[in-house]
């Protein structure tokens, strides 16, 4: 998390009333880890520099936990009621970060080293299982039905983004991925978090289970549309809006939904994607790297002990091959090219507008009062709008 | 877990009764999970080969799940009433394993392969996270406050898990450990989920605070002594028994509790014990790994991202770095020996007895039914007995 840019008018306002409930306590909630768990997990939200000295950060967007309290303001509650929900949603997605940075082996998040380059692999794994936890026992520590129906709603989420995050890497050396799975894949990664955070201030106040389950899905939805942009980003985005390199998605060889759309289209320029894919996917395994970590080489393919786990030269986060930046920049290039000729990037704008109106005409069926009605829907439209 | 040759005589038949109660219930729980996580996690338990075919497995000793329900038992509860905590607190100890496994580049566990270097690092990240998620959702799957109670206890032990393997990875790289430090670091990284596995069923049960409190300080010390007796079996436990190298955790440089009592000793064989253990952490140095990678190098000592967290050759697990069996073993057997002379084994016994012995008592004292009482003096002694 780095510091954010808000955005102007409600939205902004909106996002910055959150983040001055919830950064305090997630601030404080940190403090309770071991010394070295804190110095990963500072670093990691951007309070800390790499020697443990404090940094002028003020955190990141902080979009999930601003669904949170607004959840709690759609059945009437007040903001503090939601406050530990907004924060053990945050935690769980730092950890989420944490670990697929590592497992993808990304070496930059928002124009930083990612915490596994700095403090190690094992450093980036406990740093994570740590804020999870920390995560539940926020909610648990409440002691009330409430707070304990917030923490299942919580780990329901989890084992939805453990099971994304499974796919995602899985989907990396296949090539007959579906868009229905592909969809279901991204549903798991960040619409399931989505949905518990747009939902968990409603759980914290005890609402009925109608509209828990509206807010819910009002999440889920949004969480999709979020996800579909997201991968619009990764394959077009600005380098310095995404953090990331140009191209970043196609380089790590992911499976992400433009790339399914287009090769599920079918027609030439489908064919000749699949024929560039396949020989990326060659020229990323002449990469030297840790053959068998990840869910490439033999490792996956269940040909059991062979060795390839621990051998090789050249580590690279969890094990992940990426084409380094500067190399085959054409052949991305052309990739990316013949994802918008084939109708991929259409396909992706449209199905989040389209994820985007579900997920507002939910919340307007939940008849929230009005402010918190507006309030939702700009944050769901600032959410999808940053790209489309 | 692999297939475990139970005791013979009552604490084999407690054992049994508890695996009974416990294995269909965690192998429908993990049923649960993605297909490529039931795979790896059931290539963990032994329930599967790499290749997802079925094995002949009967599972581990399940020390764990009987101390939960001997605690539904201890306060007159039925069996059935702590079996969502026994399969909670074993995959709270299996989430740890496959974790550790990675951050110590351990390759083998009882005779086979660890499952990350079957899967990859990814998998066995992922696979971890998914059972310990999986824990907590058995618990609050009950929506009791009974439940939630359980959940939170699970918690704050996975919580000490985390911060005690944090702390062993530290003390790898320094030579001033205290023992203060490294019993309170087994305390967390072992008696913490013993202490937990020893109420749960208890709170399950809706026991009074002063009997589960009680319950609980028995299986911290307990899991003292365990840990004690572990670190005897790492130096002087035959590898047909341990399932780990001889000398195991001398080679890795772990600064288990023999190596530390020693050293705080005093004397001559300390002084030279401290020399060789230099001059082991300067060869381990030079093998080639990733030297940024855990808590060695340049990573945890705070100088920022170097780029030491990525680079190398020779990849091994997380990146911990141990020397290769065969190598030095004269070193490694003169250590063993300075460790002896200068009292560190006959200390950890001794220490290991004292825990056992407290233990005991704090369990006389809160008065359980003398069936019970004994079973569970029985099962502390075998388990403190596993060396002594």
């Amino acid at each position: 998390m780095s510091a954010a840019t808000l955005p102007p008018g409600d939205v902004g306002s909106v996002l910055e009333q959150s983040r001055t409930l919830t950064w305090p306590v997630l601030r404080a909630a940190v403090g309770r880890l071991a010394p070295q768990m804190q110095r990963v997990a500072g670093y990691h939200f951007g309070w800390l520099a790499p020697d443990g000295t404090e940094l002028d950060s003020d955190g990141g967007k902080g979009l999930r936990p601003a669904l949170a309290i607004l959840s709690a303001r759609a059945v009437g509650a007040p903001d503090e009621i939601a406050v530990p929900g907004a924060v053990a949603v945050e935690l769980v997605h730092n950890f989420s970060l944490l670990h697929d940075d590592l497992m993808d082996g990304d070496e930059e998040r928002h124009h930083r080293a990612t915490a596994w380059t700095v403090f190690g692999s094992s450093d980036a794994i406990l740093g994570g299982v740590a804020l999870l936890t920390l995560a539940e026992q926020i909610l648990l520590d409440l002691q009330t039905p409430a707070g304990a129906a917030a923490t299942r709603l919580l780990t329901g989420a989890t084992s939805r983004l453990v099971t994304g995050q499974t796919e995602d890497l899985d989907f990396e050396s296949r090539t007959d991925v579906g868009l229905d799975e592909c969809l279901a894949m991204a549903g798991n990664k960040t619409a399931a978090l989505f949905s518990a955070s747009a939902a968990i201030g409603a759980v914290l106040a005890g609402a009925d289970p109608r509209t828990i389950d509206a807010l819910a899905q009002f999440g889920e939805h949004l969480g999709c549309a979020f996800q579909l942009v997201d991968d619009l980003l990764g394959i077009w985005g600005a380098p310095e809006v995404t953090g990331k390199p140009v191209l970043a998605d196609l380089r790590a060889g992911k499976k992400s939904l433009p790339v399914v759309a287009a090769l599920r289209a079918g027609g030439p320029d489908s064919a000749r994607l699949a024929d560039l894919i396949e020989h990326a996917d060659i020229a990323r395994d002449d990469i030297p790297g840790d053959s068998g970590s990840g869910h490439s080489g033999s490792g996956h393919s269940g040909s059991g002990h062979s060795g390839s786990g621990h051998s090789g030269s050249g580590h690279s986060g969890s094990g992940r091959r990426r084409a380094p930046i500067g190399a085959d920049d054409d052949r991305y290039a052309a990739m990316a090219e013949l994802i918008e000729r084939a109708g991929g990037r259409s396909w992706v704008r449209a199905e989040a507008e389209r994820q985007l109106a579900i997920a507002c005409a939910i919340l307007a069926d939940a008849s929230p009062p009005e402010r918190v009605l507006r309030d939702l829907t700009d944050v769901a439209s600032f959410v999808v709008g940053r790209e489309l």
